[in-house]
């Protein structure tokens, strides 16, 4: 289960709006960048949030991959979003195709600024 | 967004197989643990993989929280899992919950041995 865990954090957000709010335009996304990336979407889920004080609401989601799993969040009331890419190397290296997505979802979400982190997941050692 | 994410890998795995196997026993055990943790199960999807070879399949998925996510995969051919647990403290400080969350998943599986990483997500800037 050794395995490679990428977050972004992205703030000012300048991407289409409808990637903020929408949880269908945001699963679209999500799968079409899932097989652009050569990975595996085996099931989806997404919530949408209430707005509050006259402010829309955000949306929170999950692709589940046959590798493990992409994660989104979105905060509109300030076009922030994290993302997760998260492989698991059982049976191949799917590291670059972790990159591959990350970077797709990000330049769709344009931020004006990213904090990228990565982790190693697990060890070779079973 | 500003953000607590914590991981775990869990090897040899010693508690109920159900906690492998079963999609139904893993959503159980995960909706009771948020709701006793404190936070908010919004909505919760899971995938069962087919076997190989004569094994069972394992089983993934996520809890889509109010606060963030948890993500569980599991590995029957190994005894191995993978735990996620990440929240927001957009509204307030939820990190005690995560840990909380985490230690009680972990307690459920019993593994041999676990490595816990934990990363801060976001920043307080906006």
């Amino acid at each position: 289960m050794h395995g490679l865990h990428l977050t972004a954090d992205l703030y000012q957000c300048q991407g289409s709006p409808s990637l903020m709010l929408q949880a269908d335009a945001i699963a679209q996304l999500c799968r079409a960048e899932v097989e652009k990336a050569g990975l595996t979407c085996m099931a989806d889920k997404w919530v949408t949030f209430p707005g509050s004080s006259g402010s829309p609401g955000g949306v929170t989601g999950t692709v589940l991959l046959a590798e493990s799993h992409l994660a989104i969040h979105t905060w509109p009331e300030t076009g922030s979003v994290t993302v997760d890419v998260y492989v698991c190397n059982f049976s191949a290296n799917n590291s670059s195709k972790a990159y591959a997505l990350m970077d797709a979802v990000l330049a769709a979400y344009q931020p004006a600024r990213v904090m990228r982190q990565q982790i190693q997941r697990g060890d070779i050692q079973k």
